[in-house]
C-alpha cells in the first residue's frame, strides 16, 4: 500500500477541523450580529419580526431534522457504513451550516460591514449544506472526513455564488432548480431568498407559498404510486425494489420544485409526480448502471436519479409554466407570482437561461471540486477498503464475523422451522 | 402450488397501480380544483384562510409522519417482513390520500362540479388513510400489494359513506368512534369534518381543542402505565412484552377519542386510559389468541386490542360524557361543544345510534372487502410463504449468510474491477 | 442467588405502579382542573390563552417526542438491553409526568386549593421528567422498573423543591442549570417557569427567546465539529467515536442553556460550544474510565461528560455574561433579560449562589436517593445479569440463544474487565 494512501486521520483531520472552527469564531467576531428581532437594544420596533418567527419556527424545525438526520439515514442502505453515513452527514452539516451564514451573508446580506442573523439565515444555511449532503451521496463510501470537509467548503462556495446569478442578475422565478438543493422542502420558503426576508414574502405571495404546498403534495403521492408500479415492472419477476420507492418519496418532490408556486393545477402536480416516477425508476435501473461500466462514473446513491434528471425535469416544467402564465389564469396575483413583471414568454426565456447557467456553474464547480479532492494526501479510503466503518470509525465490540454467521445461520433454520 | 397462487407482481401490479393513477389524474382534471386560499386570482379575499394556514401547519406535517412513516414502524416486529411493513404502508398511503381527496371532496365538498382542495382536505385525506393502514395491520404478511391497493380503494369509500352518515346525518359529536380511525391525532381538529372547514372550527370552539390536548395526554400517560403493570401481571414470570407496551401507548389515545373535546376532567381521562390499558393489555394475552384458535380469525397486529375495544370504550365514554352534559358544567361553551342543541340525554342517545351505525357498516364493509380479497387473482401468497418479504421484494445481498459472504465478496470483486 | 436478587417482577411491580396510578388518580380528582382557556365555563374571556397555546403547540411536540422517544433511542447502544432503554424510558416518562405535573402545581401553581393545569404545565412536566431520564442514563442497565419508578418518585420531588428554591427564592435568571435538566429544548421557553406563564413571557421578553435560539444553534453547531476534530484527536489510530459525537450534538446545547438568552453574541455561543466539545469529548475518554476504576463511580451512559460537566459549563458561562450585562449592551432589553433589577454584578453572584445550590441539592438529593435504591427488595438485577433485557422482558422469537449466549458472554467479559 503507497504511503499516499495512508487513512489515519489522527493530526490531519483535527488540525483541519479545529483550524476551520478557529477561523469561523474570528469571522463571526467580526461579521456576524443578532438580528434586530434578536437584538435586546431594538426590543421596541421588532414585534413584527418576532411574529414572523414564530410562524416559521416549525418550518424551521422540520428542515432540521432533515438536514441533521433525515440524509444521513437515507444513506444508509450500505453494510457496514451505517456510522459513516449518519456520522459523516452531521459533521458536514455541522461545519456547512456555519460556512453557509458566512457565505450568504457575504453576498446576499453585508451592510455596513456586518452581517445580521436571523431565522432565514439559518434557514437559507440549512438549505446551502444540503448541496453538499447531496454530493455527500455520490461519493459515499469513497471519501475521508477530510476530503469531506473540503468539498463542503467547496460546494457552498460555488453554490452561494451560483443563487446570487440566478436569483439576483437573471432574476429567475423558482424554488431552486440546481441539482444540488433541497427543493421539496423550499416550497414553504420560496422568496425568502434574495429578498428582504420572509415576512415580505408572506405579505407579498401568501396563496404562492399555499399552493407550492398542495403542489407539492400531490407530485409525491402520484410519484409514489409510479414508482411502485415501475419497480415491479422492470424487474423480470415483477419484484419491487425498496431504493427505487425511497427514492421516489423525493424525486416527486424535486421535481416539483420551480413549479410548485404557479398555477399549474393539482393535476399538472400529478403528471410531474408521474413523470419523475418514471425517470427516476427507470434511471436507477438502466442508467446508473451504464455510468458506472461504460463511462466510469461513480454514484453511490445514485443522486443522479433523484436530484439529477428529476430537478432537470423541473426545470423544464418551470419554463412550461411560465411561458403559460398570464393574467386571465393568475388575476391580481400575477405580480407577486411573478414579481419581475416580465411577460411569460420573456420569463420562461430568463428560466430556461437560469437553468443552463446552473447545469454551467454545475459542470464546472463539480469538475473542480472533484480534481482538487482527488489529491492523495487527504487519506480517502483504497479501492479495496471502499464503503467500510472500520478504517475511520472504533467500531463496538459485538460487531464481530462470527456472531454474524451464527445469527444468519440460526435466522434461516428458525424460517425454515417455521415453514 | 396451484396457479392461482403466482405471486409475480409484474404485468397485474404495475397496469392496476398505473392504471388508478391515470384514472385519477383525469378525475383531479375534471373536479379538484384551488382551494381560494390557494388561488392566485382571489388573493385579495383570502388573508383568513391563509392565517389559518399556518396555524394548522405543524398538525399537518405531524399527521403526514405518522401516516406515511409511523403506521410502518409500528408493524416492522416481523422477523424478514420489514420492507413490506415499511413499503407497503407507503404505497397504501400514496394511493389513499389521492382516493381520498376525491371520495370526501365528492361527499362533503361539491360545489358547482368542483372540489376545491384545501390543508384541511389534505388533512382528511390523510385520516381516511389512516383506516386502510388500520386494517393493513390485520392483514399483515397475508396479503400480496394488488389485495391491498382493491381494499384501500373499498375501504376509503366506505369510510366517507360512514362518515357522512354519522356526522351528517346522525350529526353525533365525535373526533371519531369508528374502529378505523386514527382518534388521538385528530383530537385537535376536531370540527374540521362536516363544516366549513377548520377555521368556524378554531372560531367555534377552541376550548374543546385545547381541553382535547390535555385529555388525550392524560389519557395516554394512564394507559402507559397501566399496561406496564398489566403486562407484568399477566406473564408467568412477571416479565414485560413490548408488543402490550407498543399498543398501549396507542389504545390510550383511541379510547380518549370521543369524548376528549368534553368536560371529562382530568382524572375523567385518568380513568379511561386506565381502563385501555386493561382492556389492550388483557386483549393480547387471552382474546387474540381465542380467536385465532377457535374462530380462525387471524389479527397480525391485533388491531381489535389497539383499536376495536378502545374504540368502542371511547364510544362509550362519549355516551356517558354526553349524557351528563348540562349548562352547570359546561356554562356557555355548552353550544359549541354540542353544536346540535339537543338535551344531553337526547344526544346521549344519537351518540349511541352513531356507535351502533358505525359497528354496522363496519361489519357489512368488512365482509364485503373480505370476500372481494378472497379471490385468488390478486396474487396473495400462500400459507406457508407468508410474512416474507422476499415474495415481493428484490432484498438487498447480505439479508442471508451465504449470500452475506457471497455479497460482500462480490462487493469487493466490483470494487477491485470498478477500480 | 440470594433471595433478595429473585428478579421475578410479578405482584411487586404490578402492585406498586397499579398503587400509583390509583393514588395519582385520586389526586388529580381532588386537585387538578382545567386551564380557564381549556374550560368550557370560561370561553369568552380567555381568547389570548388559546392564542399562545397555538404558538406553543410544535414546541410542546418536539419536546413531546423527545421525552417518550428521543432519550430511548439515546440509550440503545447496549446490545441486548435495547427494550428495556426505550422501553423503560417510556414508563419513567409516563409515571413522570403525571407525578410532576402534581409536584410543579404543588409548588407553584396552587390557588384556592387547585391546579389548573394548561399546556405549560405539560411541558413543564415533561422538563421535570426529563430528569429522571438523564439519572436513568447513568443507572442503565442495572435497575429494576420498581427502582426506577421509585427513583422518578424520589427526583421529581427533589427537582420541583430545588426549582422553587433557585427560581422563586435566589431569581436566578436561567433557562435551568442543573445537571437534571433538559437545557437545550428549554430555550425557546425561558420565562415560563416561576412565572405566570408563557404569554407573559412573550410579552416581556420575545427578543430573549429568539436569541435563545440562534445561541444554542450556533453552540451545538460547534461543539460538534469540534467534538469530532477531539475524537480523532485522542485516538491513537485517529478513528472516531460515535458516543463521543453523539454526546456532543447535547453538550453544546447543556452549555448554552443558562446564557441562551443574554446578549452573548454569536462568537460567544461558537466559544461556548466549541469549549464544551472539548470537555464531553475528553471526559468521555479519560473521566468515566478513572471513576469507574478508582472511584467505583458507574455511569453507564457518562451523563457526567454529557450533562454534568457541560451544565456547570454553562453556570460558570451565566455567571460570567450577567456580570457583564449592562444598560450599554442591552439597552432598553435589560429589564426583560433580568427582570430582577439587580445590576450585572450582583445578578452574577446570585449565579452562583444558584450554581452552589443546585450542585448541593443534587448531592444531597442523589446520595439520598442511592441509599434507598439500594435496598435489594427492588428485584434489582445481580451484577452477572446486568444489561440484559432478558430479565425484565419477554424477548420475540429470534433473538436467539446461542447468539444471547455468545454476546452476552462477551459483554460480560467486558462489564467484569471494567469492574
Amino acid at each position: 500500500m503507497p504511503a499516499s494512501y495512508s487513512t489515519n486521520m489522527r493530526f490531519k483531520f483535527p488540525i483541519l477541523a479545529i483550524a476551520l472552527e478557529a477561523v469561523i469564531i474570528i469571522l463571526y467576531g467580526f461579521f456576524i450580529t443578532y438580528d434586530d428581532g434578536a437584538n435586546s437594544r431594538l426590543i421596541h420596533n421588532n414585534t413584527g419580526q418576532i411574529e414572523q418567527f414564530y410562524k416559521i419556527y416549525p418550518s424551521f424545525q422540520d428542515i432540521h431534522v432533515m438536514i441533521f438526520v433525515g440524509f444521513g439515514f437515507l444513506m444508509t442502505f450500505l453494510k457496514n457504513y451505517g456510522f459513516s453515513s449518519v456520522g459523516f452527514n452531521l459533521l458536514i452539516a455541522a461545519f456547512g451550516l456555519q460556512w453557509g451564514i458566512l457565505m450568504q451573508g457575504w453576498l446576499h446580506h453585508l451592510k455596513d460591514g456586518k452581517i445580521k442573523v436571523d431565522i432565514f439565515s439559518l434557514i437559507n444555511a440549512d438549505f446551502s449544506t444540503a448541496t453538499a449532503l447531496i454530493s455527500f451521496g455520490a461519493v459515499l463510501g469513497k471519501t475521508s472526513p477530510i476530503q469531506l470537509l473540503i468539498m463542503t467548503l467547496l460546494e457552498i462556495t460555488i453554490f452561494a455564488c451560483n443563487e446570487h446569478l440566478v436569483t439576483t442578475v437573471l432574476k429567475v422565478c423558482m424554488l431552486e432548480f440546481e441539482e444540488t438543493k433541497l427543493k421539496s422542502f423550499k416550497s414553504s420558503l420560496r422568496d425568502s431568498l434574495g429578498k428582504e426576508g420572509f415576512n415580505s414574502a408572506i405579505a407579498e405571495n401568501p396563496d404562492g407559498q399555499y399552493r407550492a404546498i398542495i403542489n407539492t403534495y400531490f407530485s409525491l403521492a402520484a410519484c409514489v404510486l409510479t414508482a411502485y408500479a415501475l419497480s415491479s415492472l422492470v424487474d423480470k419477476k415483477g419484484k419491487l425494489d425498496m431504493v427505487h420507492i425511497q427514492n421516489a418519496t423525493l424525486a416527486g418532490g424535486v421535481a416539483a420544485g420551480t413549479s410548485a408556486d404557479m398555477m399549474i393545477h393539482p393535476y399538472g402536480s400529478l403528471l410531474i409526480g408521474f413523470t419523475a416516477g418514471i425517470i427516476s425508476t427507470v434511471g436507477f435501473k438502466y442508467l446508473t448502471p451504464i455510468l458506472a461500466s461504460k463511462l466510469k462514473i461513480h454514484d453511490t446513491c445514485g443522486v443522479h436519479n433523484l436530484h439529477g434528471m428529476p430537478g432537470i425535469l423541473g426545470g423544464l416544467a418551470g419554463i412550461i409554466a411560465s411561458a403559460m402564465a398570464s393574467e386571465k389564469v393568475y388575476g391580481p396575483g400575477l405580480i407577486q407570482t411573478f414579481p419581475t413583471g416580465r411577460s411569460g414568454i420573456v420569463q420562461a426565456g430568463y428560466q430556461a437561461a437560469g437553468l443552463g447557467a446552473s447545469l454551467g456553474v454545475a459542470l464546472i464547480g463539480g469538475t473542480i471540486t472533484g480534481f482538487i479532492l482527488c489529491i492523495s494526501f487527504w487519506g480517502q479510503p483504497p479501492d479495496q477498503n471502499c464503503f467500510d466503518d472500520d478504517i475511520y470509525w472504533e467500531l463496538p465490540d459485538g460487531e464481530t464475523e462470527n456472531e454474524n454467521l451464527l445469527s444468519a445461520e440460526h435466522g434461516r433454520q428458525n424460517i425454515n422451522a417455521e415453514a
